[in-house]
């Protein structure tokens, strides 16, 4: 068995990782760091009991010797504080924050400033080495990876449906629209307006409208794939549901292309990817819910002959958790599905 | 006071309609018809008690002597077999659903089409009498109107948001996106998939992308004040709340404009139009629950020079029976915003 | 118009007095205090434009000349630091927290002790003055009150439901268990666990099992009826709405009763109490969405002859400002319904 | 691997049949049954694309033949007119409706009037053999049951958390109240009234005040470990939330207790049951989620002295799907958890 360790135990990030190791038939849980420390995570989240109940150690106290790999599901600008220690010793490293997403500085420089942060990075260094936590794009270079920046839930959702598109030069530039609709789970589990329950029941709102920071990487990511530089307006809306992200993408095709044509290049672009589903049907973030997986309906309207393309994951999985052990799973040798295959909660 | 007829008084319209009038100084209720009938409005909806216990009669029962106006709150094809009955005796009609929306008889075909409907017509020759009920634009003519098409909840959102940038000509012909997110009464009082609790919790998705009937009327409504012939592509989404309605709405502007230009323009335009808000801030539907406002949102991204506008309502008021209530305001020589000057329901 | 200062202007009990007197035809809103001034109301609680626009002062700030009456919308031992200040220059004061529900400090120690708050009380010597703000009961004391001790929500809705039952000796003594189910604005505006969106989607749990602090106010009022002393084991619950409480009652009958003499007793019993319904039916939290009513429904269940109560109010409404406002009304002289005749927002 | 047949595949307990068994390590699907039949079940629902994508079929071209079990997922009196074709062939059967949870005609005709159903038995003959699917209290009966009665799911709820404590004498004959809330897709996946989400959101109602039909067995199964015939009355809720029942229980203690001592009864009685875990804290249905768990807290409240005991289950699993795989691993030789040491979905 594989060894891990999980800083930022205690948030939504670090509870998905226990769900998932737990369960994984290569992978053990080596020990839990947090800033609320003190207590055994089964007592923090009773739901916990009996599945994990091993207790949340400060960073002070972690041990690292014998880890295989650490998880950092830790806010921004937390991971970097740390990460020197790991990399050190050979120990690969994946990020949840915004930390490692990026190679250049500058880019670092505006996502932090789009954050309203501190844009000074700790380990500017270590930038160049960080790999983007896309399994379905870097799969050779997770493989070798000491630092992987796993992707932003909104970012990822937008990436996985617009590569194909993008790389095979079916979109024009600076036509994209992207309208997006998260759970409040995408908020984190510390309280505040925006995961206040009278403030989201039953309100749908905007927000960072045409700002959000995971554009950055959106386009970055999506500007390596073309020859040109792409610049997208991206609205994000809060719903009223705890997990589930779902993304309508609008744009002019480059050529004239039918839905069935979209929908065999899109098949073929994803076919050796577990976790991507192409559809042709109506997208439902239920579909979704639970699993590691993105739903992608790629489609051409026929009365205004737009491009169509919506995409749908769950949060904290494909959106988080879920593409963090994808990415750990290609790192420690194991099948990119293991522990993984899960299915849907319905209803 | 004016004495109103309710016709179809048992689904979300209806009941949206005796709160309204039961608060309303110069309207009374005269009489509720539904298919449901023969038990009191009250016991059928206990919340009622003490505002409405009058008895539902059946259609064959009903009496429309001394009516000063009828609201069908009927769905489609109910009202065009009624309305006979009372344009012969002038009485104004407002009716809610898509038969009267349209002047021509090819516009009601494809939106019936649309609906997968039969689309023959029971009264077309009252189609060019019909009045578009949009206060905001044609209060001239509902206030002689003999019978008033209720708009689509989609539909008066989208026109209101829209109608400013294509009258004055400051957005680009087919270039214009539509991202609707509705909440599930939107889905009507009778049970099915579409208002199904444990198929709708925790559950976002899209449905008719781009086939939706009321763009029929929107595309109708805004190619009158248009010189382009403009054809938009508007995917809905349902998300897990009860009311509300907000649209996402994206295009390129014919010129270089800034965000404070457009908000200048809006509230010139809508400066005469008691619930229709400009804002510059972020939109939420919450800030219009249980009101017949509609706020709207124009501006201009910085990054990207596009057009984005916003804008949000209540389904169930200014997207249905609010809204009828203000047409029936001008119709009887009430002050528009008569019993409708309401607080929203917050938290 | 008599003038009313807000305390607390910036929580729920705050923004729902401003609701309900905005559309009074008697009150209007002189100042609005809170500790986090500095802004407009309007611009913390965007819904609040064109209804409410004043700005929100700090306590030091606050004009007391040429008020009528004050309400204390703020946590627990807020109130009781501030209240001199008006008693003394003969304001009424309407304090929404414990501080004032007790007329002994034994019961306030009690009450604070179960709250694991500082038990001192900074005003004991005005205890004796403040009269318990149950208009249903006391509103001869009300008229002449100094103090008002606005009811927990909890509180009035068992109060309400057990009152006839016990002042007509009809129910066992020692035999009475309630079951509480709240909505989660009780929790109140400030983000914690309890208001968390994701800890309480789909989630219901107990809390304060048989330790809930509205119990020493419930077996205080309803021991002034008996002459038994009972002692009440009360389970609260959490359920995944914003407002709303339910409450199911159980108990021995004394006497051999049938659901009918029980509901003819309270029916009398209540008659002259505007906002009290009695019911036959079961009993729905949406029936009184929005609304200062509380509808109980007494029976007597068949099979084991047992008392079975339930009652439901808005948990913000009688269970907070519009019960503040009722008992406004009786002070100020004003008819006990004047602007709290809301109808229920359904659905 | 064993062959398992789903009747009734199209339901809630259907497709949380295929949820489990897809992943159960020693049990496969043979077919799907149900009277929507023709199409493939991942078409009715999406989610399962690539979990099951058999085909489901009318009962009239069932394949029986070499299947090793049958769940009968189906509402109440479609089993008994199906179930003699399998015993016929000595294949064991598990009906999840009421039509075999009792030994007796009479205590059938009691549930079925109290459901207001046809009271007439179709295989009156067959009901001496059926086994109540309590698998904590009657696994060498399931062991060799021809037919079991999946319990309900309020009645699963209540027998595990008093049974305990009456098997042991400890608490007083008719005292007892229970007071259940469940979440919605406990009224299933077939659209009405109970299920609707403009009724359900923010709403908590009672409903089938002590007539609920679960009462029957209930005291049917307790009254089998007590001497005194007892009788309970049972209030039902609905909560808006879709998966999840807590039902808080309400007695007489016969002795002194403490909750330790209960506590310490409690844990011993279940020492040998995976599933039932007994707990010292508040009880939420967030901690089962998802899991075929029941939590249940029993405790002595020390102002009253009296009992009161919380349990919290999973209706689609505990009370549905989930025990009943457990009743087939029982029947088939497995470990009673196989396939069901499920994580719970948190948050």
């Amino acid at each position: 068995m594989k060894k891990a360790l999980i800083v930022g135990a205690t948030g939504f990030g670090g509870i998905g990782l226990i769900d998932i190791i737990s369960r994984h038939p290569g992978l053990e849980i080596a020990g839990l760091v947090a800033l609320d420390h003190g207590k055994k995570i089964s007592d923090l989240y009773p739901h916990l009991k009996g599945i994990c109940d091993l207790p949340v150690c400060s960073p002070d106290e972690m041990q690292i010797d014998n880890i295989d790999i650490a998880f950092f599901s830790t806010p921004d600008r937390a991971g970097m504080q740390l990460i020197k220690k790991f990399t050190d010793k050979g120990i690969p490293v994946i990020d949840f924050s915004g930390d490692f997403r990026f190679n250049s500085l500058k880019d670092y420089e505006l996502y932090a400033a789009n954050k309203s942060m501190d844009i000074n990075h700790y380990e500017p260094s270590l930038l160049p080495e960080a790999v983007y936590g896309l399994p379905e794009k870097f799969s050779e270079e997770i493989k070798k990876a000491k630092i992987v920046g796993n992707p932003g839930c909104f970012a990822i959702t937008m990436i996985l449906a617009l590569l194909p598109a993008i790389e095979k030069n079916l979109i024009a530039s600076e036509t994209i629209f992207c309208d997006g609709k998260t759970g409040v789970s995408g908020a984190g589990v510390n309280p505040g307006r925006a995961n206040s329950y009278p403030l989201r029941y039953e309100n749908t709102n905007t927000y960072r409208e045409g700002t959000h920071q995971h554009l950055v990487e959106v386009e970055n990511i999506l500007n390596r794939f073309s020859s040109e530089n792409k610049k997208i307006l991206f609205v994000p809306q809060i719903v009223p549901m705890n997990r589930g992200i779902l993304v309508s993408m609008y744009g002019d095709p480059k050529e004239k292309l039918t839905t069935d044509e979209i929908i065999e290049i899109y098949t073929l672009y994803y076919k050796n990817s577990p976790f991507v589903a192409i559809s042709k049907n109506s997208i439902s973030t239920a579909d979704v819910r639970g699993t590691n997986r993105c739903i992608i309906r790629p489609a051409i309207d026929k009365r205004t002959g737009k491009f169509f393309i919506c995409a749908a994951i769950d949060n904290l999985m494909k959106g988080q958790s879920g593409n963090a052990v994808q990415n750990a799973n290609i790192i420690l040798g194991f099948e990119e599905t293991t522990g993984l295959m899960l299915n849907p909660m319905f209803p």
